[in-house]
């Protein structure tokens, strides 16, 4: 059962059923005020097919019970069902896409682990991409939700975010971003994303909170789209480097300190970069910008802070996230 | 003579001369039939040029004897003189690209190896692509038949597929999509194929017309063009995979059955992923969704069916597409 | 002191501090008689940033030392203020780019020395196509000199390039492609390149101009387009595989002299390629195609020619570009 309700939780690293429990109602919420209740219900099939799987398969039990199948096939749930219309091939899809996630994380750390990296959420971003591209040339499946593919245009000043006009929505930007780390817009979502987290681990929390504010903030600073900015769509890849690199990976330390943050702040510039690259392919970056940035800060295994070790460590235990050797092979 | 006459042959992973002879027989009759008989010349020069690349690099002569050269040059032959026009220009670009893909399939097997995977025909699609873009932005290279660029259109439903009208189209589209693995769209050829494989393996000329039936239907199910459909566009890569996953890397089993099985839906799904994210470029798919799609289905080395091993194996011998170690260093 | 000044010099693989004081020159040059001093400011503030990176990182001072932290700060230095428009937020991004670069260096080191390959410029080419996609999304930077986004045109053969009218313009061509490896169209610059080179290791000098030419005359005789020729902008990738694979990574002797030559040509085609699948981002090819086709060229460890070992070396030493195992970890 902890398999299952700590897998949403694990989008955030966090092995905590409570959490996820959280995190759904988050999602649900979303969805529902959004009026798009099957997007929660897409979360939760995801989230199960993604887990039997991993049963299903014989991958290790251990990185199971903790979460670590479920996650990325609960994103792709929501992924599938926001940009395609709910219809029976796109539940045949959802369910393909949110399947392989599992054995293509596998796969991913199979590769990564060998350079003391984990394949984070790309396993959701690579199959989403893959899945919901297919479906433009698939007419039984209608990519209702996704861009209109387009040669980047040239963005001009008029178009640029201004500060927030009072203090609360200074504090509803940052948390939408939060909320958008499971594709919804709500800042209620994002909340409840928020307390799911400090029931969990209260580092995370602020430092999902610091780096959802970190991106919203850079965009306005550099002149990023008002309704971006306001939908909370800087928020979310910061926010998850943030945690990575500020609560996950690094030990706490003055430098681990500023290098989460600076790691923070390029993830804006590499979300900039990655919605670029995907509009003529009408894609959405998904967390790619977060895994790809993650990446390049934890590559150099710079000496200023060691990797996590678990050994001494009370719950959350992170300690699956930092494998850097290949335990599963036939 | 072995070495060259298995080339073909190795495109679905046969070590054997008379199937190599009997798939340039079919490529011979496609090319001829469609009034393009300069493309089986193509074949095989493309051939002769990456199987001597081999012996002048002295690269390991153990693959080069049972056609590990020749195979990825055989096919970038055809597709570089499927796609430019028969110029001097072409025909230099043609060898330069058919060599180069006898070492950088060393190169990258030298890569992938760590992670128990082959570049399988990759090599092939890597430098085709590099080539055939080249040709674009060079006036003496005239990318006759490459897809004008486009940003990726909205398919609707009228364009889609309907069922094969006849018993004899039921079977005609698959064959088509087994002559696609050489780029003929002739069934005759895709026949020639199956009876060359029929002869080296039963059992992969079996998974080859399933990966092509799973491919073209799966696409009439989903919403595939009616063209692409009867051309055989859609079987291809998923008969390659079913190949690949179903009489070369896995045991046979019932898990493993499943799994090929599987994988060959997936691959057709990637498919239309990888013709969209080239539709900009106006770059053909050739068998990079093939490739994409067995690397996602070894790399998690699942343990319901282990790998081949060739110890107690008679003939055809895959051995060669099991090297998980890296053997030639300078 | 020699970590800064080497550290243009890497460029090209020479670690001489002199070298690295002409190469700025050229840079200098190139800067003012193109009416864009700020870019020669932009050079030497990358280079000082990144190498500065280094130390507060940490990271092993062996390397820095001789200029490795400091080479793609300066390629980053160049291509930022040269495609965007000198304002202070331009310059923000600037520091941010050259910095990452080094740490990026040292991740992708860490991956690729498993495969006895090294990262080249790629850091500065990541790094670089980030910062400069994310400024098409920000309105506060100004993308001034960016490509505008387009699909690939066909090209016809007016467009192509005639051969040089003068024995000037045949050496003022192959001069402009050395220039353009730091993104000057100065013959000048060229030649101070040039000069640098000689005085560090006269076989590196001959390569590069043996490298451009190459390409300069290829890119004439398959069709390239005049203004690109004129430009040098044909030359600048081969110069750069010349120096890698005449100069740095292989013994001398008739085998990798041809293996060079093989090199330096398909490096011509590697770069319309990139340029063809850059066109509908807009983006600049930078030194990718020397950085792709380099590694081709390495990874398949031909028995041909040995990588060069350093131990019988006299300066200039290459043997930090040689690593082969990790050797920074925390």
């Amino acid at each position: 059962m902890k398999a299952l309700l700590a897998g949403p939780a694990q989008i955030m690293f966090q092995p905590s059923a409570i959490t996820g429990v959280l995190f759904v109602a988050g999602i649900l919420w979303g969805a529902i005020s959004s009026g798009h209740a099957e997007v929660a219900l897409g979360a939760v099939v995801g989230l199960v097919v993604a887990t039997l799987t991993g049963y299903i398969l014989g991958l290790p039990a251990d990185e199971g019970e903790v979460g670590l199948w479920g996650f990325n096939g609960t994103l792709a749930g929501i992924a599938i069902i926001t940009f395609l219309r709910s219809t029976p091939e796109a539940w045949v899809v959802l369910i393909l896409t949110a399947a392989m996630t599992t054995w293509v994380r596998t796969g991913l750390n199979n590769i990564s682990s060998a350079y003391g990296i984990n394949s984070l959420t790309f396993p959701f971003v690579l199959c989403s991409w893959l899945f919901l591209s297919a479906s433009r040339i698939f007419a039984g499946l209608d990519e209702v939700a996704l861009s209109h593919p387009m040669l980047p245009a040239i963005h001009l000043s008029d178009w640029a975010a201004t500060a927030p006009s009072s203090v609360w929505e200074a504090v509803e930007w940052p948390l939408r971003g939060i909320g958008q780390i499971m594709l919804q817009e709500s800042w209620v979502s994002g909340a409840l994303f928020l307390v799911g987290l400090l029931i969990s681990s209260p580092k995370a929390a602020l430092w999902a909170f610091i780096g959802s504010a970190i991106g919203t903030y850079g965009a306005i600073w550099m002149g990023g789209s008002m309704v971006a900015v306001e939908s909370g769509l800087y928020g979310f890849s910061p926010a998850l480097t943030a945690i990575a690199l500020g609560a996950v990976f690094y030990r706490p330390s003055l430098g681990t300190t500023l290098w989460a943050l600076l790691g923070t702040l390029a993830t804006l510039f590499v979300q900039g970069a990655t919605n670029i690259f995907l509009e003529p392919l009408g894609l959405p970056a998904l967390t790619a910008p977060f895994c790809l940035t993650t990446w390049l800060f934890l590559l150099p295994r710079l000496a200023i802070g060691a990797l996590h070790t678990t050994t001494n460590q009370s719950p959350p235990d992170h300690s699956h996230w930092h494998k850097t050797s290949v335990e599963h092979r036939s």
